[in-house]
């Protein structure tokens, strides 16, 4: 099996359909590539892109559909709730198989580079591609937005990783990163009582000295009067999914209660799951490649 | 993701290396199988050949190396310890991916057809193909080998599901089944006891009252000093991983003995796996579709 390198690119445009399409045929017409998914938000006036494939292609796509996005869209003109630098906003590299995190920062490095030099757009690297801290996190890229960077672009403290230290006139400035795959996962608790979620969520996430990779809250799921412990984990190879289930089990039984089920919401790598199965049956030296499907 | 069948022939022959070779170039040279494995045995005189793919393509690829044997063996001239009918002795379809057992079954019915068609072959049909129950252990379908099966062929009890009531004049007969993927899983014990072990493989085993799946042995690690149950999973969708490990556990336990860790030998299918994640995290509805690189 190939190298698998994930790619989720935001664009400011949530309403016109055709130039959504114009974007989204980009990533399509680009072999080796597999859109998953394409999400716009009107109020947002914006569009979540999602795609896979060996690292080259998947680095084309983003290149292709950033290019497309700087003609059809205009920042001066954009409106939408969410926050926002440029048409293409933020384009993040995530590892999903044979890959390394340093591959996806080495990748994001090449296309920001690519968007700079070729679209003239400047571009500021983030998560795990940021080259200070200070960049790390993406509201500090994205602090006063299109608007407010276009007046402070040319602060010493605010200048681009790559390109011109001027916004583009229309396509504004780009976020390009490389962080690890999210996990969407919630717990489901044999209570109705949400403080107990509420009180096993603090527990396990890192604000209060949890895990470190885990945001976590506690919910009610008022059809099912079902408490839930809904968490995000941002890196399932720094905190894996069975060590915050072993912990959230723990945690409920000191208040007399089980976990009575989780899910997992949309998409996670297989490996996250291999983990699980490696976990619990006490593997010696499991190998990926006895996976059958895994030698196709 | 495509439907993926595996395929297991056996031919009776594991000494010339120009006729292995020609019959698994017919297996390579069909396009979309992927093969995985040859294993020659001289003492055995005879060759084990894993491919996988689709449906149709995997069938073409065993008729195709099926043809080939039927060319190049002479059953009147073969020798070898394991025991065989013909040129190509067996040829077992398994399910692996979004394929149902019935399926491999029209599978190997339709292969059984072609070859006493178009080969001139008699065929019979063993395990979950068996057209009655006495021909679903594969040692009853072989009994007596090639040279007892020639001798009583025409008796009605022996007569062939598919073909002439006569054997091959060189190629002999052939057994086509479906069956599960076989699992060889290994559990270690915290013990040097190795009746431990027994105990414990006799208590699990389909032989003496447990999992109906499931042959376990209890033998002795010597060179890490540690007693294990060796098993083989015969289903592991009847039978799953985790309710096996999940009771050597609780049985080890009587004994005030651990299970220390545990090992697949060889493949498995990923749904294995995911079976095992899916107990232990309690999942509510998962779906084989949420992980990303069956997306592909």
């Amino acid at each position: 099996m190939p190298k698998l390198v994930e790619c989720v690119p935001n664009f400011s445009e949530g309403r016109r359909r055709d130039a959504i399409d114009a974007i989204v045929a980009e990533v399509r017409r680009v072999e080796g590539v597999k859109l998953l998914n394409v999400q716009s938000d009107a109020s947002h006036n914006r569009t979540v892109v999602t795609f896979i494939g060996e690292p080259a292609a998947v680095k084309q796509a983003a290149f292709q559909s950033c290019a497309k996005a700087a003609q059809l869209i205009d920042m001066e003109k954009h409106t939408g709730e969410h926050p926002r630098i440029g048409a293409t906003d933020v384009i993040p590299f995530i590892p999903v198989k044979d890959v390394t995190m340093e591959e996806c920062v080495a990748l994001a490095n090449e296309l920001a580079q690519e968007i700079a030099q070729k679209l003239d757009i400047p571009v500021y690297m983030y998560e795990a591609a940021a080259k200070t801290p200070v960049r790390k996190n993406l509201p500090d890229v994205r602090k006063g937005q299109y608007e407010g960077l276009k007046a402070e672009i040319v602060k010493p403290e605010r200048q681009p990783d790559y390109g011109p230290v001027r916004m583009h006139p229309t396509a504004g400035a780009t976020a390009v990163g490389a962080r690890q795959f999210l996990i969407a996962y919630n717990i489901n608790l044999g209570t109705s009582d949400v403080s107990i979620a509420k009180k096993i969520a603090n527990t396990i996430r890192e604000a209060r000295g949890g895990y470190k990779y885990v945001r976590a809250m506690g919910v009610m799921l008022e059809d099912r009067n079902v408490a839930q412990v809904s968490i995000n984990m941002v890196d399932y190879t720094g905190t894996p999914l069975f060590r915050v289930f072993e912990t959230v089990k723990s945690e409920a039984a000191r208040y007399g209660v089980n976990i009575i089920g989780s899910e997992v919401v949309g998409l996670l790598p297989m490996q996250a799951l291999l983990d699980v199965a490696d976990f619990y049956l006490r593997f010696e030296g499991f190998d990926r490649k006895q996976v059958l499907e895994d030698n196709l």
